[in-house]
């Protein structure tokens, strides 16, 4: 195994940088451990190209829970893993707000990293966290996001294909428990990357932009702030269009009334069966007596060691899925399924499986983009370039809510119609 | 009964006109024997306020049809039932381009009217229809649309009542085989009104301004024109925004690919039980060996007698329902079901089921607010200015796709932003 910053043992890839591989192996840091890093740590583990080396997080509980189940460099801080010269990339899941500083920071370091979405909360801090990539040659990928779920990326195949024609319509709707869930006071601020438009919508936008393929060039859009009590974007309804015509609406509503789970024959986001629970999520919610003990409740709760994040072995698990999406192509109507894809044809419908070769199908996959971009040189698709898009697209559709016009995009900023 | 003209024998409606009813009965007639006014007929027979006296169609097989099967006064055109002076009141289910001569007609002859929707194919010719019923002082209805379903009219009635909150977002998609249905040449022609924007996108602008209450201020849309054989827009996907911030997304394919009936349990636009059968419209529709002969099955099948207009006795139906409609309000979702309604609230759903009193639900509605108003001088919602409305509205979403820019509504004419 090679620490060697400067690449005497490693590899080279195209970026002319060092690999620092062995036996093709890479080795993965997780950059805090809470709901994200958690739920993305199941594909790490059985995911044999890379090998986790190492963790951070300030959280005392979190360390000390995954240091009880795993043999592995427990560090404190972002700063503390990188000095530890242990790991070849990073995967970054802190909170919005340290995103921007941690990839430049993996960059200082010749370390490649996956950063979470959104991307970053401005555009600039965007355009900082690619030319420290860009100096360092190393790999940014902005994910997970459901963009990368095995269906989104079927139907995106089958669209390049040229087999079912032009792509015309795209049309996402989504309706869950998401602003009920615990939450840190700075998660119902939007001016913190609080709400949906930055936690939710992303989503939507990265699987819109990947199947559509060509740039944003016209939003407009409506968010709600419903709930006084949960002061930020709830929900959103929303329409962009594309520099090649294709055009896509996407709605999404978070305050845990109708969940649309029940389009999907009740599996749910991650590809778990679940039972219908409407409005349970609030009701849960009203247990707490103050936002501090929400917040605690939310790293207990939702970080690592908190709720299994492991499919119990004797259930089936379905694919990960990010709500109702169908899309429409000149031959051909394609709509994500519990099991994979259908697409409905001229002459008739048909379902393509995608087998549940993961645990973790739409996390393994951006081990997939990492390992492919770190070790055989491809390029990734959701680089900073992508997942700035997203965020130019996410902060266009709050620019339309709030001034109840449209947003043209195209020279890369911003401005009305 | 009386046909006294001066209104002698009849009451007087709030109009200050004879409402010219005997025993409160209304005599009505149906112009136009295709497939909506046949469509429209199960509603009137069962419907003892009403009395069909007349009906009148060019088309001699239907006359013939008709004249087999029912006992009432049977005329080669508009004018000469008009002048057979034997109607209170017509029902106008005539194409498009006839709709403002017939709806004047109709005033002319102080007749009141329902007109088919679209009211007409331009912002002009509603402006005449409705000078002509105001100097007349008669009543006009532009319907059937979906919004006369029982489901949307509850759903409207909670959004009034104040339980729910306010109403935010109107999300509706519905994917059908409108475009394979057979039609003549003009119908595939946006020029003369055809394709989905004149004829399907209606009922969802009605359906969400009904909803909605206020003024749609902004439109921004795409549609698609996707096969060549049927030059007309087949696809669309719009976002619209109301003077009181509500916004509203809908998404529309008749290409006959994806059936959204899907989500309805398989229950019909009509509230009939249907079969899976995606591409079947396409297929039987490939045997026409000519515009000419498609033009004639589109008669022969689709006009009076060409397919049973009501449902075997032994079948339950359902609700009438044009797709997903999913309605987002401060305290509750609510979705139209296949029996009614779902309300989502904070502390659970619960299901309001509207009782099937007619085999024609959606269509009775509209007969209740035409007795209403002409006997009890209610004010019907879906008045002149309000079909007026819709049309703008479509009309709105046409220039949009065209334009790929946001077209701004407000006083009354459409303008780009
Ligand atoms: N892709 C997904 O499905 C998904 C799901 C949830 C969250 N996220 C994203 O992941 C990110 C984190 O969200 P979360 O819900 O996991 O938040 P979280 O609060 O649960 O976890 C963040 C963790 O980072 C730790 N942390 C803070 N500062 C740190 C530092 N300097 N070094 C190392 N660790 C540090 C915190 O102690 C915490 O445990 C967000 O950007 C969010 O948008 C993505
Ligand atoms: N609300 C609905 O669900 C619905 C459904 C279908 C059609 N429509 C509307 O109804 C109207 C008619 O559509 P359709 O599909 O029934 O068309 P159609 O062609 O099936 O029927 C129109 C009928 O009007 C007759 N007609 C033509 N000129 C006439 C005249 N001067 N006097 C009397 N009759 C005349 C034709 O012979 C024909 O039988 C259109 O505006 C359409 O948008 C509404």
């Amino acid at each position: 195994m090679s620490e060697n910053r400067d690449g005497a043992n490693g590899t080279v890839d195209s970026h002319g940088q060092s690999t620092r591989i062995s036996n093709g192996t890479l080795r993965l840091g997780m950059i805090g451990l809470g709901l994200a890093g958690a739920g993305m740590l199941p594909a790490v583990f059985e995911d044999s190209r890379f090998k986790l080396t190492a963790v951070a997080d300030p959280n005392p509980l979190l360390r000390e829970r995954f240091a009880k189940d795993h043999d592995c460099r427990v560090f404190d801080s972002a700063e503390a893993l990188m000095e530890g010269d242990c790991v070849d990339a990073v995967y970054i899941a802190t909170p919005h707000q340290l995103h921007c500083e941690h990839v430049v920071l993996a960059a200082t370091h010749g370390v490649h990293a996956v950063v979470e979405k959104p991307m970053a909360l401005t555009l600039e801090d965007c355009d900082r966290m690619r030319d420290a990539v860009d100096r360092a040659g190393t790999v940014l990928i902005v994910g997970h996001t459901h963009s990368f779920d095995p269906a989104v990326l079927a139907i995106r195949d089958i669209i390049r294909s040229g087999s079912v024609g032009r792509l015309a319509i795209i049309s996402m709707i989504n309706y869950t428990d998401f602003l009920y869930r615990p939450r840190r006071p700075e998660e119902l601020d939007t001016s913190k990357g609080g709400g949906i438009l930055f936690n939710q919508i992303p989503h939507q936008v990265d699987t819109i932009r990947l199947l559509a393929g060509s740039d944003v060039t016209s939003v407009r859009a409506a968010s709600h702030v419903l709930d006084p009590a949960r002061p930020t974007e709830g929900c959103c309804t929303a329409f962009l269009e594309f520099s090649d015509g294709t055009a896509a609406t996407l709605t999404y509503s978070g305050y845990d009334h109708f969940d649309s789970d029940e389009f999907h024959e009740w599996v749910g986001e991650n590809g778990q069966p679940k039972k219908p629970s409407h409005g349970s999520t609030r009701q849960k919610l009203g247990v707490f007596s103050s936002s501090r003990e929400e917040a605690e409740a939310r790293t207990t709760r939702l970080g690592y060691g908190g709720r299994p994040m492991n499919p119990a072995t004797d259930e089936k698990w379905f694919q990960p899925h990010f709500g109702t999406l169908i899309v429409t192509c000149e031959h051909a109507d394609i709509r994500q399924t519990k099991d994979g894809i259908r697409v409905y044809r001229n002459d008739g419908s048909e379902e393509v499986i995608i087998p549940c070769a993961s645990t973790r199908p739409g996390r393994s996959k951006v081990l997939d983009e990492l390992y492919d971009a770190v070790v055989h040189g491809i390029a990734p698709v959701h680089n900073g370039v992508f997942g700035r898009g997203t965020l130019e697209a996410c902060l266009a559709i709050l620019e339309s809510s709030r001034s109840h016009a449209e947003v043209r995009l195209g020279n890369g900023l911003g401005e009305q119609a």
